[in-house]
């Protein structure tokens, strides 16, 4: 199966790269943006027809590797 | 409206960065990945009211700033 996670700085953990987007957007004239922050997403095969397994597998991945869970948060999206 | 935009590297462009993940993810134990791919999220909040307008604002975003259009592939997602 095919799994999404999204990995995302934390509320009120400065995002700096999410500023110099906001910016950069700014100095090309989009005015109306706000609140930009930068993530990242990863996308992979599982080879795992169990659903909870997987499920309990990829969280395991993001606590040992995808995210620092001391500043970001992640998110776990299973595509069939 | 709040808006996501997803940007990965297109089919067939090396990417380096989930060849690293997919490594690391089989030195600690998960030999049942594959095809590991990590690409941006970008969210923001959009001041428009009108879809069509913000559909056409974030996709010039992204066709000038966000995404690199000869190697990568973006996605935009109005979240009401």
């Amino acid at each position: 199966m095919k799994i999404v996670v999204n990995v995302s700085l934390k509320n009120g953990v400065l995002d700096s790269q999410g500023k110099a987007v906001h910016h950069a957007l700014n100095s090309i004239g989009f005015n109306n943006v706000d609140n930009v922050r930068v993530g990242k997403q990863i996308i992979f095969d599982l080879n795992e027809n169990n659903e909870a397994k997987a499920k309990s597998d990829v969280t395991k991945m993001c606590e040992d590797l995808l995210a620092n869970t001391v500043i970001e948060d992640y998110s776990i999206e299973i595509v069939k």
